[in-house]
């Protein structure tokens, strides 16, 4: 299995009814947080705004449900409405079609005829669907991503809890399939319990026998962390000698650990306000062409809103952002699937299990047809 | 079916053991925010701590996983370890047996004979358990807590999307069973939606069909709500005059909005940092007597954290702090259960018709036997 | 609110396509229970066979995934495979659009705007849907068919283990709006343990203490029963004098118990022969006009293929026959969202739960404005 | 990991309680398929008659829920009540602490120290819970059973849509996996559409691409089947050369399907009775040392219903049986977990990736550890 992006087709600005359309209006922002009457909300496709007769300019960086800033020389940001300054021009409309100088270009990707069903029949994804071709498609994916691309992996806490799960990731981070990382404190937290003490939740990560003391691991984990000052004390220390955490900063890999109202500790590197959280996040969301998000309702949403179907190259190209969401519920992985993007995927399963089994998938294809 | 509280029997610390124990040991932390080796972990139990021969002090306002700090004049206080400053001196021990100077008193309620299975069987709750007994258990309660309790809400998005689950918790608020709220910034967010446009996620919320423009509605209410400055001022001025918000306004409340990284907007209400509002959710937390919380994973297990099964009333007797878990999932049910208390009930449904029918239930005792 | 049903708008044969559509075409069964070549299967709509020129005529009582019979006088009988015989005439042709003289009609209803989202953004149902006006819409459906429809319940056991959802169930019985039911031996067992000994699996119905010897409380039911030989003679005798099948039995509702692998016992009127038992739902099937399935994956799916989404009244009127499934679980309930009728509705929710709203709402109903 | 069985240790019948208790009692049979009053019902675990002073007589080939019956020379079975004839002798006694002269022995095998937290904190297993170690051991346990036990299989159709669990299954089979198969219809109907047309419910089976005529897929597979009579007859012709059902032919693996209401068809080889179809598969059930059930509730609680805990071997020996059952559910999944039993597993997962990576980890055993 060979893989090829899909190409992308921007709209024909020549049509009667777009080369006839007015200029994008905008207007001042009067209080801070505050967008004007009328404002543009941005959704996960591309966006084309008419600054100039003939002169469609498609957002960069866009994400959903944020605003359009013009910049002082005419650029355009895609902002959420905290980020609003008194005195910021914002695009007006709230047609998609052109008619209030917006275009939201909903088609612009031809995809291979793998999955016309999608647009046939509209069929659920659910835990009786076949995944085997999910998982080669996301193999092939991820070997043209880890030379081309930009793979930002969203992790809940379970994946810390297996033996077999943590070593498949960290095998993928160190064979260069992960580029970016978001999660919680409950993460680290575990993945450094075990790394500290062999446990996950207060028992043996393998064995899961209770130690003596058990309830007192992943504080203590914490705790010393606290102390040491930073993940990367610990790790450079000798501390942590293993393990995801370890993995991530032994690469060199940029991660954000998003603090919440459910945290013990915190962990140092936790970032304590959430909007500050969503700041840093997105700073890697928007690099990011494939996102895969395992079993976390919570960053999965989140991340979501900030990961548009489709990125802008350096070169201007136009290629599509691939997002996964894997879960053990329907309702938790259709929440993304929801939002109509053909770009999306749900895959049902223990991400424990789809974890070992990707990346011995990818074992295979390295080590090619003789293995 | 009458209530009444069950009585509280303190640990006998005339036991030969108990009364040979040591004096509770405490150290210096070193280092703001990191507790001194082997310190000592709260749990959701009652802790004595032997301050002097024969004085065993219990902690007042505990909470799990949290330290024991010593006040200048032997007040003793639980706190979050990211609340210790250098100099404070924190308790030490990790046995709960008293050979530390530390008893963890984890049966001192004497229920009443209602549920003796839980000892016996420890049968698991789940979508096919019962919940009749479950209903008016909780009825009684309410209405002995709407005289001498503090009811504490804890509550997902989900019940602003339903036109009767709305109504019926607006009532709830009127007729007094609710004495303070935790949410996110989601639930006050489609509660606005719902009072200024009649929507929910854009479409009406009762015949649930689509409106022009409908995705913006949860937008427009934030920018709405973002532009008046405060929930209070929206209700003030008449331009939020229903709903769930209204009503906690109305009848002065206390709530707490809770940040996170799903957020859109925020609302003015909510607090940005996640330990700030843990802070904050603690002080209300603290005074609850029964905590209900429906469909938020999140909020759920943050308010788990902060609640501990009993309370220590002003006049110092001890009371049972219950605990309801109501979600469609027995996994997310289950994970308050699994803590082991027998204060903690889970139940399995939809929490629109969990509102719905509990609200009946209330209404109908109040008209009397007659009704 | 008021109701009406929608109405049927049968095919325009006068068109040229189907004005020039061959007449269908039929051949010999050559073995017991095999289809011939090419024959036709039949979905869940109306469907229409040329039968001489200009002769279109619509199959009544259909059902998913059967043949189609010629009789001897020209009579058309959809049936199930298994029930062919040697030298049956069969209908043949897979084209659904008349190519093959056979039309399939899925559009003949016209819904009120009720319901226009459907078609336009196929949104999912999940258990954070509003249910309130489904409460409605059913209500004043069920109204309507206790008069002139035939409603037919599809239980799972849970019902039987709420002592509110089964006398619920039982005034729903009383009140005309129960014309059949179908379950497997579970919920009648369970219903007659109950009954007999006020217990559910060995626990009181409404405290759920546990009763000495509660494992056999089940088996001591079954063992009654089988001794009585008939549920009948257990409710006339006395013995059984309350539930869901008293209230069968005294109103002379026909119900169909079906025998499963799991059974203990069984009960006496337990059909043991799975296809036996398919043709005694099916006749129950083919009278409803609503069936309404509670909690039951099995016994769903089984009622979801023999009932399709029309009926033919003895006038020859067509009307639509509804379907909903009620059910905790998003992956259960949309089983048969998934086969794409507008017919077809799901709740998400606790069946005790909805059993008693629903009862609840069509109480007051009765009872006037004025209530 | 190397694998021993924990030994059993039968009960001490020379202790004075036991000694000293009667000798069971029994009553004749009055009536065809109904117990004599107090008839005592079995459990999943050994269970010891009292037949003369001294000599306690092991239930062999016991279940759960049914009545033991005395043949003429002393020899006891254990049979349903449905199998019950005039005049046959039924055991009577309800206590199980020998009072009755029956002892239930529920503390017989000695675990290794591997699972001691089953017993100190019960904590339930969740989709959160760690399964490397599950997988491990289940590994050493199939390659013990591969030489010396039985291993029962119970399959759902879900495996039989997936590319790889089914090719993975197959290699189960071929390596001495499956010593006998527990399913339904759709299972081997889903199994042989893919083996007769690459499809499963009517798309590709791999890529998922729907195909033309695809819902007659599985009746044509059905309709072709019963035309050659047996699935036998079909892969001796040559027509199904592939697959889960194709194996299990080839290999001479002893399987029952057992029919259900939800069947179309059916396939020559369902058994249409559900008490005749116990009889079979508990004819295998009894043969059986380990039993894995994958996704399937029906029949997983129809088999756990039959196979008790403990075999007696040829020799007189009394071995553990084991008790997988896997499912995307805890609510599935914990139905027989419930049932008490040390013996019982449960993993949270989606099968096809639960086939899959067992597979792997069974033939990385079979290749040593230089693989």
């Amino acid at each position: 299995m060979s893989f090829s992006l899909p190409t992308y087709h921007p709209p024909d600005f020549t049509t009667a009814k777009l080369a006839a359309a007015p200029l994008t209006r905008f207007a001042r922002v009067q209080r801070d947080g505050v967008a004007p009457p009328d404002y543009h909300a941005t959704s996960i496709f591309p966006e084309y705004l008419h600054l100039a007769p003939g002169d469609w300019r498609l957002l960069t960086d866009s994400r959903m449900d944020c605003v359009v800033r013009r910049g002082e020389k005419g650029a355009l940001e895609v902002v959420e409405f905290r980020r609003l300054r008194c005195g910021d021009r914002v695009a007006l409309g709230r047609h998609e079609d052109g008619s209030d100088g917006i275009y939201v270009h909903t088609s612009g990707f031809r995809f291979a005829e793998q999955r016309p069903e999608k647009f046939a029949f509209r069929t659920l994804t659910t835990r009786e669907s076949s995944f085997s071709f999910d998982y080669d498609e996301l193999s092939t994916l991820l070997e043209h991503e880890r030379e081309a691309g930009f793979v930002l992996w969203v992790l809940g806490p379970a994946l810390a809890f297996d033996r077999d799960a943590r070593a498949a990731f960290v095998r993928l981070v160190r064979n260069g399939y992960v580029q970016g990382l978001l999660a919680g404190n409950a993460l680290p937290t575990h993945d450094l319990e075990a790394a500290l003490y062999g446990t996950a939740l207060g028992r043996e990560i393998y064995r899961k026998r209770p130690v003596a003391g058990g309830h007192y691991k992943h504080l203590d984990a914490l705790n010393t962390l606290r102390e040491l000052g930073s993940i990367e004390a610990a790790v450079k220390r000798g501390l942590v000698g293993e393990g995801i955490v370890h993995a991530l900063v032994e690469k060199e890999i940029p991660y954000v650990f998003a603090g919440s109202i459910r945290d013990d500790g915190p962990l140092p590197e936790v970032v304590a306000d959430a909007y500050a959280a969503q700041d840093t996040m997105r700073a890697l969301a928007r690099r990011a062409t494939t996102v895969i998000c395992l079993a976390t309702q919570l960053h999965t949403i989140a991340t979501g809103n900030m990961a548009p179907s489709y990125k802008v190259l350096a070169d201007g190209a136009v290629r599509p952002v691939f997002f996964y969401s894997v879960d053990m519920s329907e309702f938790a992985a259709q929440k993304l699937i929801n939002r109509g993007s053909l770009t999306t995927r749900a895959i049902l399963t223990n991400v424990q299990d789809f974890v070992v089994t990707l990346e011995r998938g990818l074992k295979a294809r390295d080590q090619g047809p003789g293995s």
